[in-house]
C-alpha cells in the first residue's frame, strides 16, 4: 500500500488564525485510489523544523504532499527546506522567472521579491500552475516523492487535480472515473444504512461528505461500466426508500437543482417566511441566474405583516395562532397572489430558544406550498438550536416544492448538457 | 518557552471526512499565554501509530494536547496508547465507572461498552467533564504533560477552558484577563495597520481572528489595568479613524448588536431586498429575540414585486433602472410604509456573475435607509464573486442602520449587564 503523508507549513495554522482545510481536501482526493493519508503534520515557519519534518516523513512515507511556504516573503521557506533536507543547492531558474513575470504582466509591475519563487533545488521539477503565480515543486527525497504546493486553497486544488492525481494514477496504474451525487435531508448514518445492503461492484469506492443538510456521495471506479451500474443501483434504492432525496447526479445543491428545474419548466416561485426570516429566499437568490425563477418573497416575521402583505385573516391568527396549518396555507396562498408566482412556499414555526409551548414546542414548523392546482401543508418537529432549526426548515421548504414538481416520481434533473 | 504540541487521532480526519477545527481552537486559546503550538500531528486509529507519535512528541515537547479516541468503541485507542507509551497497566476505576453511569442515567440504559471509558492508565488522572460522558485523561509521559480530550468540539472547548488553561496559568504563574472586541467591514490588514502605531501596554497581547466580514480582536493581559488601558486606546483609535466599525466590546456580531440596540430603544425595523434576496432579514432573524425589533421584509427580486409591494414607480425603473439611487430610496420608503416600521433598509444591486454593464458593473450596489427623519442612500462598488457580494452587501445594509442609530458618534453598545 502506498504511504502518503501531508506536511503543512505556516505559523498562521499553528497560531489558530487559519483552520487547515487543505489536508482534508487532499485526503478526500486521494481516497478513491484506495490510498489513506497516514499522518498529517503541521509545523511553523522555521527552517530547522521544516527540515526535520521533511526528513522524518521521507523516512516513513512514499509520497509527501507539502502545502504552503511558496510565497515571495522571508517567511516562505519551503524551497529552502527542500534544498536543505536534500543537501542540494538552490538556484534561480531564469526560464521559470521569465514565466512568472509573464503571468504577472497583466497585474502590473512584478515585485522583485517574487524572484525567490523561481528558485529550484537541484533535481527538483517546477510545477507550473494555471492558477496564481507560485509554481509548485516536485523533488525526490530519500526515495519519497515530495509534492510542494501553495497553501492558497484554489491553487492547491488545481495542483491536486493536475499534478498529484495523475501521478497517483500512473504510479498505481489506475485511471479513475468519478461521479458525485447529492442527497438532501437524509442523515449520513441513515444514508449509510440504506446503501450498505446494496451489492455494488467491488471496484467502486463510495465516499461520504456531510455538508450542512446535504450529503455529497462520491463514487469512483477504474471501470466506467461498474461506476454506472453502482450509480443506477444507488439511485434505484434511494428512489424507492427515500423518494426525491437524491437531488443531483452532478453535485448540485437543492437550491441549484430547484432553480434549474423551475427555469426549465418556465415556472416562477416566491416565498412567505416567518421563522426562517428570509433564508429560503436567500438560498434561491444565492444561485446564479435565480432571477429567471425567483420573483421575490415576503418575510412576515410579525403578525401585522402576515395580515398586511399576505392577507392572513385575524380569525385564523386568533383561532389557531401563527404556527398552524391554517396560517401556513393562508401565507402560501397570499404570497402566490401578492407575488404573482406559479408556486409559493410558506414557513411558520418556533425557532427558539424562546416561544415554545407544550403544544407547539421549539422546533415545531408548519410548511405550505401553493401551486397551480391548490395548496398543501405539512408539519415537522425539528431538533437542534435556533440556527439549525432555521437552516433545516429552509431546506424542508425547498424540498417540499422539489417533491411536488416531481409529481410523485423522481424529479428529472435538469442539466446544461 | 513552553513547548506545546497537539496530537489529533481519528481516521475521519485522515480520510478527509472531518476537518480538524479543534487544533486551531487550542492554538488560539493558548496564544494569550505567549505560547505557540510547535507542531500539530494527525494520525489514524492504530495503536502503533498512536504510541509512536506519543513517544516522539513527549521527547520534544513540554505539553501535549491529544484530541479524540476517548469514545466507547474499538476504534477509540487513546487510553490504550497512553498506557502502552508509558509502559504502565490500564485498569477500570470503579469509582469513575459509577460516575459515568450516573451521568448516563438521565439518558437511559448505560451501554456496557462505555465501561472502557472508565479505564485509567496507572499514574493517570481522569478529568471529569460537565459536558458529555467521556472523561479526559492527564498523564506525565517522559516529563511531558499529556492532556487527552474528547474530539467532540463542545467537550474539547470545555476541557480547554477548565483544565488546560488553568494548568498553563499555574505553570506559567499568570492569571489572564481577557476581552474580545468585534470590528466589522474593516479588512484584517487595514485593522492591523490602524492598531500597529498605538503604544499599547507591552503586557497586553492582541490576537486577530477573521470571521466572514467581521474581525474578532482578542485582548489578553495578566494585568486588568493594562487590559483596560489597551481597550480604551484601541476604541479611541477606531472611533477616530473608522467610526462605528467597532461593533462590540463583548464579542457580539453586527446583527446581534443591532437587534439589542433596536430593542433597547424600542424601535422596529424591516427590509426591502433585491440582490441580497432575503439575507439581510435572515441575518437579523438569526438573532434570538429578533422578533422584538424585526417586523419583516420584502424580497423584491423582480421589478414586478418592487412595484406591487413596495410602490416603486414605473417612471423610476424606466428612467434609472432597478440599480439606482432613486429605486433604493423608493424601496426603503415603500418598505417603511408597507411594513409599518421605524426604520427600513433597502438593497438593490448587481450580484453577478451576469447582469453587469459598463456603467453598473457586477458589484454595484445601492443602499437606502428610511427612518423617522427621512431617507438616505449610498452606493458601493463591491468586489468578489456572487456569494461574497451578497454577504458584504447584507452587512453593509445593517452597518448603515447601525451608523445612523449612532447619530454621528459611536453607538453605545447595549449589554445585558
Amino acid at each position: 500500500v502506498l504511504k502518503i503523508e501531508i506536511l503543512t507549513t505556516g505559523d498562521e495554522v499553528l497560531e489558530g488564525l487559519i483552520t487547515d482545510t487543505n489536508s482534508a481536501h487532499i485526503a478526500r482526493e486521494v481516497a478513491p485510489f484506495g490510498v489513506v493519508v497516514r499522518r498529517v503534520t503541521a509545523v511553523g515557519d522555521t527552517l530547522e523544523e521544516l527540515r526535520d519534518a521533511l526528513l522524518e516523513i521521507s523516512a516513513r512515507a512514499d509520497v509527501c504532499v507539502m502545502t504552503g511556504g511558496l510565497g515571495p516573503t522571508s517567511d516562505d521557506l519551503t524551497l529552502d527546506a527542500l534544498a536543505l533536507a536534500a543537501g542540494v543547492p538552490l538556484a534561480v531558474d531564469e526560464g521559470l522567472w521569465e514565466e512568472i513575470q509573464r503571468i504577472y504582466l497583466g497585474r502590473g509591475r512584478v515585485p522583485p521579491s517574487n524572484r525567490a519563487q523561481a528558485r529550484v533545488p537541484r533535481g527538483g521539477v517546477a510545477l507550473r500552475s494555471a492558477v496564481g503565480t507560485a509554481p509548485g515543486m516536485r523533488l525526490t527525497l530519500n526515495g519519497c516523492e515530495v509534492f510542494a504546493y501553495p497553501g492558497v486553497p484554489e491553487e492547491l486544488y488545481w495542483h491536486c487535480e493536475q499534478t498529484l492525481l495523475p501521478y497517483l494514477a500512473a504510479r498505481l496504474n489506475v485511471a479513475l472515473h468519478r461521479r458525485t451525487l447529492r442527497v438532501c435531508l437524509l442523515g449520513e448514518s441513515r444514508l449509510y444504512d440504506l446503501l450498505r445492503p446494496l451489492s455494488l461492484p467491488p471496484e467502486v469506492r463510495v465516499g461520504y461528505q456531510a455538508l450542512h443538510v446535504e450529503v455529497r456521495l462520491k463514487l469512483s471506479s477504474p471501470s466506467r461500466d461498474a461506476l454506472e451500474r453502482a450509480e443506477a443501483l444507488i439511485a434505484d434504492a434511494l428512489n424507492r426508500e427515500a423518494p426525491g432525496h437524491l437531488i443531483s447526479h452532478h453535485d448540485r445543491s437543492l437550491p441549484q437543482a430547484l432553480v434549474a428545474l423551475l427555469t426549465a419548466r418556465d415556472l416562477t416561485a416566491g416565498c412567505a417566511e416567518s421563522c426562517t426570516g428570509g433564508a429560503v429566499s436567500a438560498a434561491l437568490a444565492g444561485v446564479p441566474g435565480a432571477s429567471a425563477a425567483l420573483r421575490g418573497g415576503v418575510v412576515a416575521y410579525s403578525n401585522d405583516v402576515k395580515r398586511a402583505l399576505l392577507g392572513v385573516r385575524d380569525e385564523t391568527l386568533a383561532a389557531h395562532g401563527a404556527v398552524s396549518e391554517a396560517c401556513a396555507l393562508e401565507m402560501a396562498r397570499g404570497a402566490r397572489a401578492a407575488l404573482g408566482v406559479d408556486w409559493a412556499l410558506a414557513v411558520t414555526g418556533v425557532a427558539g430558544p424562546g416561544g415554545g409551548t407544550p403544544e407547539k414546542p421549539v422546533g415545531t414548523v408548519w410548511f405550505a406550498w401553493a401551486g397551480p392546482h391548490g395548496a398543501e401543508a405539512e408539519r415537522r418537529a425539528l431538533k437542534g438550536d435556533r440556527e439549525r432549526i432555521q437552516r433545516v426548515a429552509a431546506h424542508e421548504a425547498l424540498f417540499g416544492l422539489w417533491r411536488r414538481l416531481s409529481a410523485g416520481g423522481a424529479p428529472r434533473e435538469v442539466t446544461d448538457a
